[in-house]
């Protein structure tokens, strides 16, 4: 892999400046004409929260991978962060990876049509590649799920662990942002969990794609908020042990609009 | 609502299509890196097809709706030669459409969290909002499933209707790219069968949104093909009832790879 | 169909009693077992139900079906028992029904491998089959979802509505004990909810079958209650929105043990 | 535990014959309801086939657990048959095994509600507990799948992996009856896979409950075959890699009806 040649790249560089600036504007006008339309409202915390950390994995998170993602140097600091607020409160902090235990396409293998698209063939976890980077490692209780699709929800025991447990809100950090990310996200806010995307907490891979899968996110399926005001919102709860969860779906207050 | 003034503002048109010529040179940028690393292969085309609309109702279809899209003069017709062509070898035809029986957020309503961020409440299904566009209305026998979330997966009988019927891909049209198309793409990749994103065929609102949306899509989700390929694929299928599934996983060419 | 011939028969009926003297002294042999093993503990009441009817629907309980049930002199006033109470306190009545769009196993139907097995092309919707039995009729605002399967959970949005709106407990009645209600009810104690079979409320189609399915359900997957029990349970609730679901999961008192 | 004790109780075997003889009669007739009603059809064998053995693991399988069963002795070498008989033409043979990460339901717990019913806190892996008993040991390459729930179904991969392969028929071992070997089968019928439960490769802890759980599965869910007549099918079988699915749905030959 040659990633640090990609982004040491001056020409690259270039295009992704001028293409945020002009993402910018587009988001602008773009999120005008949603809020105008009645979209991008708040879907706002509720009061009984967990962490999850989508994909934080070494394939993820280190160098040499196909898998490897950007800014690890922003997104790791900010789910530490988030996981010392949560523990000190009681909050369930979760960790999801993805591997397979059979990486040969030909037979009768759990990757199943996904290899036909993205190398899941390198996610070899006898490398470790599939095990939850070291610098957030999981502590003991906590718990680590291994899912085979973008989405942490079907396929895995995460809903019936949020619902037996009460759960209303998932702050979510992790990678990618325009697949594991933003799916677990989407099926979050279906099942009846208010998703925040933590902002600063989530990565990907090529210029651009953090912004728009963001942008659509905020309009349509989580809020999106820094990591200082969830960091706030945690370390203002009180123990999980008393909490209970929020069960107004009132309307959220109309001229509450955040803007990306 | 204002569609009509909103599309025919000058100033919007021209930042659009500076947004596109921008996105183009990100997209090439970042469809090269993403080959590299062993994304955007071909899951190819399946031998046992579905055609699949996705929200193709009033509130998307026609002016004047919170949830109305752009570009119907290219998507309807798209999706009227895919019906065409599909009926022709009796390949089902499935509608998807989005409605609630509550339009209450404050009493116990099957909106659930999503009214919070999106203007369920306008949808409506008293005043055909939730109706099939009568231009390519459904035919007896053909299946029409109604919703709750941006996904047909989780919480319908797709998946079980797509299994029992030994279907092997997917041919996916309708709004939004950034919603209900996508995420179906997504559900229907990870749960076995091939999604091809009609592109001509799939809208949304906001100026880029189809374009970064696609981009995603071919990268990790489901293969974009023009309406062209897909319905020269449908004239070449021998009739629906002499098909069986492709059962083989085996990797695809690592030379096919498409440009969107 | 001759399902009065068929009750009245008094050879039929001597084995019927036979039978039941049998089961219950092995169901008392068995219950012991299991208690002595750990199971058959008491999920208990929470603290925000809903009651759900599953299957009461012309053609279960009504004569000359395929699908007809027995015991509805019984089964329906319980129902009836339980919507007053529950409705008094605001709590959630969802009712649940079976129906499919295409009646032909032939083409591609929605009714699945499943008309295999069980004669489902006689549930035809359009003759009131599928109808909720006008004697516990729905109320306006009050949910009513239909399924493919025997379970209400997969394939339909019961989970996202329960979960969206912090549902803890299922009062569960309805048809039938071997199939449609078993299944929910295990599918319910996975999902995270306290499932709550009301005995009186729960039928079938042949000797036994209630029986030995209750035996098993409070065995392994919900407390079984009088329906007496249920309804002093709702009238001494709280109205609905004044509710919050419990948290707590720590194990039940392990001296409460019910004798079905 | 004291399964031996419970085994040799002599009161106890006479209680279960009586019980055993009564239920014959009870099935007789109710099998003849169920036929005459239009239940009870036979769904058949497909082309495609996979293995599944449900919780075959130690807990399950040995003598001195709360979970341990019955019939291990006819049960263990149905299995091995079977086994043989598959891997002989590469049918993919796949087990479920349960356990828990956190035993301890004071604190947020992936054993969620289900531990308030059922002793899950035995079931700890550390111990050996939920691994596949050595005598049905896998091979590299077949999968085991851990589940937190009775089906196999919702909460793993089980159903990507039977759709991405293109099985279409399940060969059900294991046990219990009465829980997790039904639960999966329901599942599997509703989600499109032919079921066959191998009659004495099923097991459950006490007298009458793997007979009246076969009986149900035997009217609604699956068809219920001897050990002898799934291997003769193994064995007649082509190669899996030869092998495509069964599309038909058309209605079983009315004639053909089995009794259990």
């Amino acid at each position: 892999m040659v990633d640090g040649i990609y982004e040491s790249d001056e020409a690259y560089k270039k295009i992704e400046r001028q293409l945020e600036e002009m993402l910018d504007k587009a988001f602008n006008q773009g999120a005008e004409e949603m809020q105008r339309r009645g979209f991008k409202r708040r879907v706002g915390f509720g009061t009984r929260p967990a962490v999850i950390h989508i994909d934080m994995a070494n394939a993820w998170t280190r160098p040499g991978h196909a898998f490897t993602c950007r800014n690890m140097d922003t997104i790791i600091p900010a789910c530490q962060d988030l996981n010392a607020a949560a523990r000190a409160k009681g909050v369930p902090v979760i960790f999801i990876t993805t591997h397979y235990n059979v990486l040969n396409a030909s037979v009768p293998s759990d990757m199943g049509l996904w290899s036909q698209k993205i190398p899941l063939e390198t996610l070899d976890a006898s490398t470790g590649a599939a095990d939850i980077d070291s610098r957030i490692a999981p502590q003991p209780g906590e718990l680590v799920i291994t899912k085979k699709r973008a989405s942490a929800f079907p396929g895995t025991f995460l809903n019936q662990f949020l619902t037996a447990n009460r759960i209303d809100t998932l702050l979510v950090t992790g990678v990618t942002a325009s697949a594991c990310v933003r799916n677990t996200i989407e099926d979050a806010m279906a099942e009846g969990f208010r998703p925040i995307a933590v902002r600063e907490a989530i990565g990907d891979r090529v210029a651009g794609t953090v912004a728009w899968n963001l942008f659509d996110i905020d309009n349509k399926f989580g809020d999106v908020e820094n990591v200082g005001t969830v960091v706030d919102y945690l370390n203002n709860l009180p123990n999980f042990d008393d909490t209970t969860p929020t069960t107004s779906l009132a309307a959220a207050d109309p001229d509450h609009r955040a803007v990306v």
